[in-house]
């Protein structure tokens, strides 16, 4: 079997006249791209136009879908019903589905977004909820999840295509979890050592935890970088070309999952 | 051929904790629900309930587009760029369809809201906006229009199927315009005289116009009644079975035009 | 001394179009209208106008300042930085402060809304947070803490006048917290009872907690009651006679703290 | 007489996570800072933080009052009843006065953002709204108005202090109006000529129109510099100490006003 490898990364987080991110400059460089959907990020034209920009590119589409809390960007911890979780994450998935359709492309995967992520990570509850509600509006639609999460079992278990994530530039503890961002050694900045650890995932499904432990991620199918730092387009083009270089295919999950 | 009119009402327009409307006392008396999109009123949950409960009564459903001002519950006007008008219509018919689906029904049709409807109504560019926004996300959509209004034109002529409206408890003024709401005569409470001047709607296409005049409105598919009104679910109740007295089926648009 | 009593309830919770509540009703019959700052509720025109209906009445005026989540109504837990807090918590005090200078009036108090009152009550770095806030911006302000609470601790050590608060019309478990408004007995409805058990807050700074117990409450400076709730306005004003005809002074706890 | 100037940028154009402007660049080369408060731009940690870095470079501050739409960035014109524009001001300001009040200083100026000042700059009943709601926190606060508007004359017969602007780098019609940003030669970008035309609007108080005619501008009390080109702070820089060495002072208005 040919090795391969998706890579995604947050787009179209910008809202109205708040332009972030570098997303023209990242575009051409991955295989899936994460849309904001209106609530973390991304007013309704950033969305049109992100969509349109990764057609442009043969670059996947998914949801992108966050807690309601623009200011916060969906990273501040928020304690929501059930009942508003899932209708929260439908009508994010349906607004960018209009987009999709106004392409002519449609969605292949969805990745909750900041701590909506990370909380249905690490609690099955919470990653039913958000998974009945994508069910609702498309079974097929692949579910990003990290590597051995809570969330990767739950989706599997309800039938869903996983695609399951690691992260590119960020370390890794010796228990799977990633550095804290608080720490200064959670972001790899080395573009060399970020595209080591990348193929090790990909050939072995193992990376170098920070205690210099050998960890076991499992299966990979996919690589998170991020969109907002200030070399991010560069680590990206880096990234794809070693990765080709290195006999690895760097193609959409939904064609190979 | 028999006679036959639909009835819609604007619903779902609550957002949270804001409860506004009675929606649940309505709903049995209509025929075409207009369901607020999140953007002048309408959260995520409010949207799947209203979904939920016309389905549940037959109710046909809809999409109800407003400016994103929820302040101003989209009645102020908002002078937006082409393409924002466009991604906004988008949005909120893509997350309303995101229900839908959920719920196992399709959406029969869209109405704007508010400010956006009326300066459609009078402005062919601004209606060709929205509805080629329409278009690109379903063009079997059924598009309301107030009778003769610019917008039913511009409709027609882009192929849309066009339901044409007229207002049940508002005063016209002879040149078909709305009397203003600012006038203490704009609003027709007396529920008798309602129903009278809609069966004279349904039967000749016509209504008295404020100054005495008979009014052609012309053809007329859909009976718009306002759901913010004290008495509305009476009004709403009392209409529906006078019509069906006077012999006039009343079921929803999609299903006879 | 003669005994005295302040009720206060959260008024100017209306937004926009979206007119929940029946201030005019309730004002007449209260001391202390704890004002939405438009984060949970609020907008700026319903904060003026409730300003002005308060002078009118006689009625102190305080800020409510809540989480930035209009949808949830300031009810969902959120986590925020320190600075994002006290940030917020200023920034609404400030608001409103607009709006008592414009009426003529100085505020008489501060009491945080909803999840952010709750968690603060049990939190004593979030209480102080909260706090620092306020002596930044008017350190005469009152501060309302639910009696017993370790907000009311807090705010004392910090120099701060304290308004200690006991719930009208709210069920007591025998450790002195509220029983969980999910139980049917949460909430005491017979205004009969209500104002037995207000008279004996102030007279002794006892209630019946819910299992039979005596709760010692210690002294209670402001008695809640909810404006939310179909027949407040009337609970409110029966208080207020009761109250009187008990020859208990019913006054802003501004005028005797 | 020694003649001297005042240099006023937008500044605190932030929202959460969303970075924009190089609002610590700027800074060092101004007098007045024009301050977001939370309707266009500005969240309530972003105008702490830029209230306390205006008063660390003794830069006065203004607020900076917009239109209720954070997406359009307060550039989209609205219809706002009088009442409600009334209000937007007077809370955006009092929310500002609570930084001002907790870093010791005081608001020196109001100059409207966006739309709402446009507006405002040719309509003497918009005029009269907003500074009323000006007069109403605060009648000692100075108000900018462009040169020869509406809104400068509004300002001085309702008597309040008024700082006449000119803008810097935007090209002037023969009739006193900017050039439509929608051309190309709105803005003018080299700096020795930003710089030539300052010294002559204060020294003569005129400037070239685009046609070549000399447009009489009246006397200039405040130049605008805009924060969020590329390279405004060295634009504000050169500026700066190019007035000085014309032996023009620069300092905030409110110290010769």
């Amino acid at each position: 079997m040919k090795l391969r490898i998706d890579i995604n990364c947050d787009l179209g987080e910008r809202y109205g006249h708040f332009q972030v991110g570098q997303d023209a400059d990242i575009m051409p460089h991955i295989t899936s791209a994460n849309v904001a959907c209106g609530f973390h990020a991304g007013d309704p034209n950033t969305m049109a136009l992100t969509v349109k920009l990764a057609k442009r590119f043969g670059v996947a589409v998914g949801a992108h879908p966050g807690f309601p809390d623009l200011r916060g960007f969906g990273r501040r911890e928020m304690q929501l019903k059930p009942e508003e979780t899932r209708s929260d994450v439908l009508f994010q998935i349906g607004a960018l589905q209009a987009f999709a359709t106004a392409s002519h492309i449609r969605l292949q995967h969805v990745k909750p977004h900041g701590a909506l992520y990370n909380m249905a990570a690490r609690d099955a509850g919470l990653s039913e909820i958000v998974l009945e509600a994508v069910k609702c509006v498309d079974p097929e639609l692949i579910v990003f999840a990290p590597s051995k999460s809570i969330m990767a079992k739950v989706a599997s278990k309800m039938g869903f295509r996983v695609a399951l994530e690691a992260f590119a530039d960020r370390a890794y503890n010796a228990d799977g979890k990633l550095v804290s961002r608080n720490k200064p050694e959670a972001v790899i900045k080395n573009p060399k050592l970020v595209v080591e650890r990348v193929v090790e995932m990909v050939r072995k499904g193992t990376v170098l935890a920070i205690n210099g432990e050998t960890l076991d991620l499992g299966e990979v199918h996919t690589i998170c970088i991020h969109g907002d730092t200030p070399d991010s387009a560069q680590l990206a083009k880096a990234l794809k070309s070693k990765l080709l270089a290195a006999k690895i295919n760097v193609k959409p999950v939904g064609s190979f999952l």
